[in-house]
């Protein structure tokens, strides 16, 4: 399932406002790797929660953003959040 | 993450009204395995979500139920379900 890791809700958060370049969500996610990130959007993809947009410009311009399926998700990621916080790990 | 696969969701919607015997959640989901029903209810044991009695009698029982922290979740598993159902696979 495509919650499944800890990196997963907090892109879909970064996305929420607008749209991302994958620097951009780099430098927004301390701590994440390069490799962890692109697997992310990948899948991400995938399941076409997020669009990926390629600008033919050079240098070439790649812009994340929340699709309306992955717009939606976002208030069942803030409910998941909540639960979470409400019990902490043991 | 909890959530992270098929079974689940389905465990928790099985024990969303009482609490179960292991061979009684085997019935009820039709095509588990019994290694892959005793890996999830591990695991939601584990995370607190579900919650394990065994009582001393002969034969053993043993029963499941959800934890209030389960109680909690199911309401947002009931919106995950909804999100997947509203935008099915391409």
């Amino acid at each position: 399932m495509i919650l499944g890791n800890k990196w997963t809700p907090l892109i879909l958060r970064e996305l929420a406002g607008n749209c991302r370049r994958f620097g951009e969500l780099e430098r927004a996610l301390t701590g994440i790797s390069p490799r962890t990130l692109s697997q992310r959007l990948d899948e991400l993809a995938e399941w076409e929660i997020v669009s990926r947009e390629e600008f033919d410009e050079v240098p070439p311009r790649v812009e994340y953003a929340l699709t309306p399926k992955g717009k939606d998700l976002l208030p069942i990621i803030q409910k998941m959040a909540d639960w979470g916080g409400k019990y902490p790990d043991r």
